[in-house]
């Protein structure tokens, strides 16, 4: 079976080659730039394909997504209806999720950052914050990633609120759903937390009027897409003082260009698009399992909505 | 009923007089230093007394400690023996301590300090590091806090283990007891949290020969009390590369004075001993509460052993 792969370093494309070809012996794994024969790939794992490059092969069964998101194959204008798209999760991408959740919500709840500066002034200056149960945080968008997200902050504590398109139940979370429930999930938020896929409908969602709907001196992280935030909004309300603190993984344009306004901003914390990257070796085995899967024509729990774009 | 109140700092005091006042109707509450009638005071509620403070009261019947640590009491050498020492304990103290070792542990575990330090330079640096599965973590000391931190760090998934003097056990927490438990637990450990109660077994434990032990490159929280660590061990093992990390909330001297080498020490994190710091209005009700069970000659569990230091 012939699988071409694609993601825009080209070391990366030729690691995944290669622990591909190691996981499914007897594929042929190749660089999609570098396939003469199109009419034989049968599949394609991408990150970011460029436009047209998966309208090429006229007998595709299946893409994969490198990653959970399908929003970057999606933006393709070329590409071809009708083959569906498998997303890479797991545990492992969960797992890092909760993490980076859990560590950024408890930066901002504990205020981290002030206490950093104390420090740089030798200030023993004692930051006294409400106790976690005491503290309004939520989580927008309640998929495999945002619900386990939520499910995280509720162990440690906090008074935790979820939010999804159709109504979903997380245990010890407050859920709300819908256009109606968005204003009641966002009144009051002290700490933000973006989860949803991106779609026409989710992108530019962070935005004034939003922002300006959680408590003053919020704090907001966004470890889903860039363009789920208005980058203007956004440094507009930290100017205000309505929003106090953000945490950004994801960026309108990657890497973030060295000379954005954001990378020097005193109250925005940068990490390069890590919340949940896929660990290598994980991921491997996941595209392999699911690609079997899918040969072998069994039900692919990973399989994509390109209806619905997540 | 008469109390006296003495706490290093005069508004504290006074503060705590006054809380206890609006708490416990019917009561006396005064500052220690104000009080003439020394024989008609039956319990003290203090932190950090002066030696011989508490000796001037010949009819004491308890003391309570104004947090959960009661070596501050002892370190008093005519600290009158055999008055009851109680402890201030509770929900609230376990949360914050909960939070702040699930934050540091989490800083260290996805290395937040170089993150930012890229951020600073403004290099899209990806860190990759073990999910946390894949995170050997340890907490020293399974009391009340010690066991709900270890609890914690394993509900986000970190292999942890635990440590105490005594056996016990910790769902979902690899634990190790005794003197012949103690290097099996160090061994490989890559991030320790240090929750121990400091007596004359303890003084001194984080000390170079403990953190030899440790994996490589590890990290260390101390979130106990400030004599637990060898300072200038810290400093050689930090310099060898031993230790990568350290984030300390608590210091021999309080507050950590101003020339401190551990201010601007690019590997030390310092908090002002806030890990868990009582929050005043649930510490008064805790305390009012205890004072009354222990007037009325009901059980108090918040009870010290001051043979055993804790």
């Amino acid at each position: 079976m012939n699988v071409a792969v694609y993601l825009p370093d080209l070391a990366k494309t030729r690691w995944w080659c290669e622990t591909l070809s190691a996981l499914l012996p007897g594929w042929t794994i190749r660089s999609l730039v570098e396939i003469e024969d199109r009419d034989a790939v049968a599949y394609a794992v991408v990150w970011r394909p460029r436009t047209g490059d998966l309208a090429r092969f006229p007998n595709l069964k299946a893409i994969v997504s490198v990653g959970a998101g399908i929003d970057h194959v999606l933006a393709d204008a070329e590409l071809p209806k009708d083959v569906p798209i498998i997303r890479t999760v797991g545990p492992d991408l969960t797992q890092r999720m909760r993490e980076y959740v859990a560590l950024h919500v408890l930066r901002h709840h504990r205020d981290m950052p002030r206490q950093l500066q104390a420090q740089a002034e030798r200030d023993w200056h004692a930051i006294v914050v409400p106790v976690a149960p005491n503290r309004k945080v939520g989580v927008m968008g309640l998929g495999n990633l945002g619900a386990e997200a939520a499910r995280t902050l509720a162990g440690l504590g906090f008074a935790t609120r979820g939010w999804s398109r159709n109504p979903k139940s997380v245990e010890g979370v407050e859920t709300f759903s819908g256009e109606a429930g968005f204003a009641p999930f966002l009144d009051g938020l002290e700490i933000l937390v973006n989860l949803l896929p991106l779609t026409g409908e989710t992108a530019g969602i962070l935005d004034a009027r939003l922002l300006g709907q959680l408590a003053p001196g919020a704090c907001v992280i966004n470890c889903a897409r860039g363009p789920h935030l208005v980058d203007e909004d956004l440094l507009a309300a930290l100017e205000s003082g309505q929003i106090k603190q953000a945490t950004l993984d994801v960026f309108h344009v990657e890497p973030l260009p060295a000379d954005h306004v954001f990378w020097t901003h005193p109250a925005i914390t940068i990490t390069p698009h890590i919340a949940s990257q896929i660990d290598a070796a994980t991921g491997g085995r996941l595209i392999a399992a699911n690609l079997e899967l899918f040969e072998a024509g069994e039900p692919v729990p990973d399989l994509a909505d390109a209806g619905r774009g997540y």
